[in-house]
C-alpha cells in the first residue's frame, strides 16, 4: 500500500517512517511518501527495497493536497504542524498550517472518493478551563491555545469528512512526547525533554513549571506504535467516534527530576533549575494532566510503564545506550 | 452605537432589526447596516430617524468583512447561515457561509482591533451521538450534519479570538424558533412551524418524525429579546465562556398538535398527518431536546413559557391577532 507522511521532518515523522520501513512493519507499505517544508533527509534506511519519496512542499500551496494525495494512496499520516509555543506567537501560521492544511488534505481526499485512512494527531491542549481529573471523549473542548483550538476545529472537520464518508478519519490525541532528542522545539511542553536530554550533556536545564505541576506524557516508540496501530485497526473500531484519546503517563514535575536522578545519576538532577514562568505555567496548567484512555486500552494501543523507561528509551535509541560522562 | 446584523433579510434578522429601530429598544442604535445575499428590503419601521443601510453582499468575497466592520462598529450580529437541510445537501454552500464567513468576520475585526461586540448564533446540532438528557456546556459536540459541524467550529473559532481579545465573542445556541411565519425554510426542524403555519391556511402539513420525538423549541419574540439581551450583558459575563445555551422549552411532536387543536380548533389538527422519513427522523433524534440552560437564566435571558403561548404568538404577530376562517 502507498503511504504518506506528512511533516515527516520532524521527531515523529522521521521516526514512524523508519518503523513504516523496517522488514518487521505492521503496515504493507509499497510506497512511501515523505512530506515536509524542507525535503525530509532519505538514506535507504532498510535494505526492504520499498521506494520512498521524499518532498519539500507547502500543504496549504494550491495543488499540492492533490499531489500528495493520489488515487492508490492507502494511508495517510499527517502529523505536520506548527507546535502550541510557536503557534502561540504566530497565530496565523499556526492555523495555517494546524487548521487549513489539515482542511486541504480532507478536501484532496474527498476528491479522490477513495475513503483512504487518514491518521491526525491531536492533542490534551483541546481542553482547557475547569477541568474534572481525568476529561473522557464527552467532555467539551475549550482550548485556551490557539494550537489546541486549531486543531479541536480539525477534529470536527475530520470526523464530519468522516461521517460523510470521504476518509477514513482517525483523530488521536497523543500525550506530550518525551523525551525528544535533537534540538528543544517550540512547544511550551518541551522542558519534559530538556530537563533530560541537557542535563546528560552537562548543560543546565530549566523547568518553568512548578515542582508539584503534572503532565500526561508518552514515549516515541510507544507513539509510533500507536500511529500504525491507528491505522491497522478496522474501520468499525472509528465509525461511530473518530477522535480517540492515547493512553498516557501522569508524571509531576517533581517527579520526573527524581526519575532523572534515580536513571541518569544524582549530578544530572543537580542541574536541573527551577524557574516558575508565571505565564507558562499558567498554560501548562490549563490542560488536563490526565485523560481517560479507557478505550484505547479496549482498542489495544499500547501504554508505557514509567517515567524512568522513558529516560532509559532515550538513552537507549538516541545515546545509543550509553549514557555520556 | 453603530450596529451591523447579517442575515438581516432572513426571518430573526428582519425582526431583530425591527426591535433596534423602535423607539424603546434595549440597545442605543445610532446607526443600523442590514447585510444580506439580497438587499433586505428596508422601510422606515419607525419614526426614530435612525439611518439604515441595506446591503446585498456576499460575505466571504473579497473586502467586504472590511467594509461593513468599521472602526466605530460596536455591536455585529452574525445571523446568516445555510439551515441544516440545505447545508446537508450542499456542503460547500454550508461551509462557505456557516463556518467560512464567520471567519472572516473574525478576521476583520481582529484588523480593527476595537473589540467589538459579536453575536454569533448557533444551534444544538451542535450535539450529537449518544446523548444525556440535558447535555451541558461541558458536554462534547459531536455534530451528525454538516449545519452542526460548521457552527461548531465556528464556536471555537469565536472563542479563540475572544480569548485573544480580538472580538467580545459571544455566541448563543438557539433551539428551534417556531412558529415561524413566511415560506417554509429547508431546515430540518421546519415541520415545527408548518404544521401551525400551513394548517392554519387551511392546508395539509405532514410530519415527518414519530410522535414521541421531543423537540427543544422558542418563540421569535424571545429569541429576538434574548439576541439584543446577549448584546448589553457585561463582558465579564462571557470572558470566561464565549458559548451559552439559551432556554427553551422541550416539546413532544404528538404536544404541538395536540396544543394546535386546542388553539386552532381541532379542524387545524386534523389536516396534520403523520408521515415518519425514517432519515429525517434520524437526523431529528441525533440532537438533543432538551439543553441545560441553566447559566442562561441566571444571566436574565428569557423563556418561554409553553408551545400554546407560541402558536398564539404567531396568530398575534403574523396574522394580525385573527384566525383565519
Amino acid at each position: 500500500m502507498k503511504v504518506v507522511i506528512t511533516g515527516a521532518a520532524g521527531f515523529l515523522g522521521t521516526r514512524l517512517a523508519k518503523a513504516l520501513l523496517a522488514p518487521n512493519s505492521a503496515l504493507p507499505v509499497s510506497e512511501l511518501v515523505l512530506v515536509d517544508m524542507t525535503a525530509p533527509a532519505y538514506q535507504p534506511l532498510t535494505t526492504t527495497g520499498i521506494p520512498v519519496r521524499a518532498l519539500a512542499l507547502d500543504l496549504v500551496a494550491p495543488g499540492v493536497a492533490e499531489q500528495i494525495i493520489e488515487a492508490d494512496t492507502a494511508v495517510f499520516f499527517h502529523l505536520a504542524a506548527i507546535v502550541s509555543g510557536n503557534a502561540e506567537k504566530d497565530f496565523d501560521l499556526g492555523f495555517r498550517v494546524n487548521f487549513d492544511a489539515t482542511r486541504a488534505m480532507l478536501e484532496a481526499a474527498r476528491r479522490r472518493a477513495s475513503n483512504m485512512v487518514f491518521i491526525m494527531t491531536s492533542t490534551v491542549a483541546v481542553y482547557g478551563g475547569k477541568l474534572p481529573d481525568a476529561p473522557d471523549e464527552d467532555f467539551a473542548p475549550m482550548p485556551q491555545t490557539s494550537y489546541g483550538c486549531a486543531k479541536a476545529m480539525a477534529e470536527l472537520l475530520a470526523s464530519e469528512y468522516g461521517r460523510r464518508g470521504w476518509a477514513d478519519a482517525r483523530v488521536i490525541r497523543l500525550p506530550t512526547v518525551s523525551v525528544r532528542g535533537g534540538r528543544a522545539n517550540t512547544a511550551i511542553s518541551s522542558f519534559a525533554s530538556d530537563i533530560v536530554r541537557e542535563t546528560l550533556e552537562g548543560r543546565d536545564a530549566t523547568v518553568p513549571v512548578p515542582p508539584e505541576l503534572c503532565m500526561w506524557l508518552t514515549g516515541p516508540a510507544t507513539v509510533v506504535h500507536n500511529l500504525i496501530h491507528a491505522a491497522t485497526l478496522p474501520a468499525r473500531a472509528w465509525s461511530s467516534r473518530r477522535v480517540l484519546a492515547l493512553p498516557g503517563l501522569r508524571v509531576r514535575a517533581r517527579d520526573m527530576v527524581a526519575a532523572l536522578g534515580r536513571v541518569c545519576g544524582p549530578p544530572c538532577a543537580a542541574r536541573v533549575r527551577w524557574e516558575a514562568q508565571p505565564r507558562l505555567a499558567a498554560m501548562m496548567a490549563s490542560v488536563p494532566a490526565r485523560l481517560d484512555a479507557r478505550r484505547a486500552l479496549e482498542l489495544g494501543f499500547r501504554e508505557d510503564e514509567s517515567y524512568d523507561d522513558l529516560i532509559r528509551e532515550y538513552i537507549r535509541d538516541d545515546l545509543g545506550g550509553r549514557i555520556p560522562e
